[in-house]
């Protein structure tokens, strides 16, 4: 199975790439999508619209794991977050690339077996996972692939059977 | 000009067109998309972005006029609410139609001349500058048309003369 993990943002947009088969990861490809602060939002948006597109077309993906969303602070970023979240779920679903959210918590839990563990906890741990020399950067990068693995041990085999937390949206 | 006025949601997205030649506004169409609560949340994107390339395609419009959103209460609604606007925001660019917000302040003031009107104040005035026999049905769709009156208002002229509040994106 391979997982398409995206930390959503507008600014940047972290994506990793792993293929799973129920016992082990590999990595198939990682990094972000950047957006230029000094464009008109709507040219972000569409400019995160095209770069998805453009690799999901590369990395076939079988399914999208994505950040879900809570505004508790700094709500004039989460509104623009949130949009560039729409356009990243409307990119998947031209694919018709079945998205599935998980929250920072179960991320987290699902890393290091712990919820409120630290970042770098869970950057290790995905180093760890992954066999990867150094922690991959930006933060949102290493994020994507931790929602990536987290879906991996979520759905639980390769045939994607979902467990008790999987939310598909 | 003619101006696409869109009220933002995820289940129903209010829409009003209007000719405004600088002094006189005329009605060209409007209504609803909406879509259905049992659908996968990214379906009902789909639907959104789709049924909006449809009817940019059709009316044509010069230009958007779109709410701007604030988030202070029912955040759970408001995510979606801000990713259905992304996805709004994206058809607009993939026609390259300029888009503009207005808060609903701003609504008020350009279309009763007092910020903190009544809505239905604001439904009879819309009423009667688009010389409609009844408001529109949905609340969402005499919305949509208020705000493409406030961006004709705010324009100034059929050249598009950007005055003071008026906010590209």
């Amino acid at each position: 199975m391979r997982i398409f993990g995206i930390d959503p943002g507008y600014a940047i947009v972290g994506y990793g790439v792993i293929e799973y088969n129920g016992i082990n990861f590999s990595v198939v490809g990682y990094g972000a999508v950047t957006t230029n602060a000094g464009e008109e939002f709507s040219s972000r948006l569409d400019c995160i619209y095209n770069d998805l597109t453009t690799l999901f077309r590369k990395y076939k993906p079988d399914c999208v794991s994505i950040e879900k969303l809570f505004f508790n602070t700094n709500t004039t970023t989460a509104i623009d977050v949130a949009q560039a979240r729409g356009v990243i779920l409307l990119a998947a679903k031209h694919f018709d690339i079945p998205v599935f959210e998980y929250t920072p918590l179960q991320v987290k839990q699902a890393i290091t077996g712990y919820g409120r563990a630290e970042k770098r906890q869970v950057m290790e741990m995905v180093k760890s996972f992954l066999s990867l020399s150094k922690i991959p950067k930006p933060d949102d990068t290493a994020d994507a692939l931790a929602l990536a693995i987290c879906h991996g041990h979520s759905s639980g085999s390769i045939y994607g059977k979902l467990s008790k937390g999987d939310t598909k949206i």
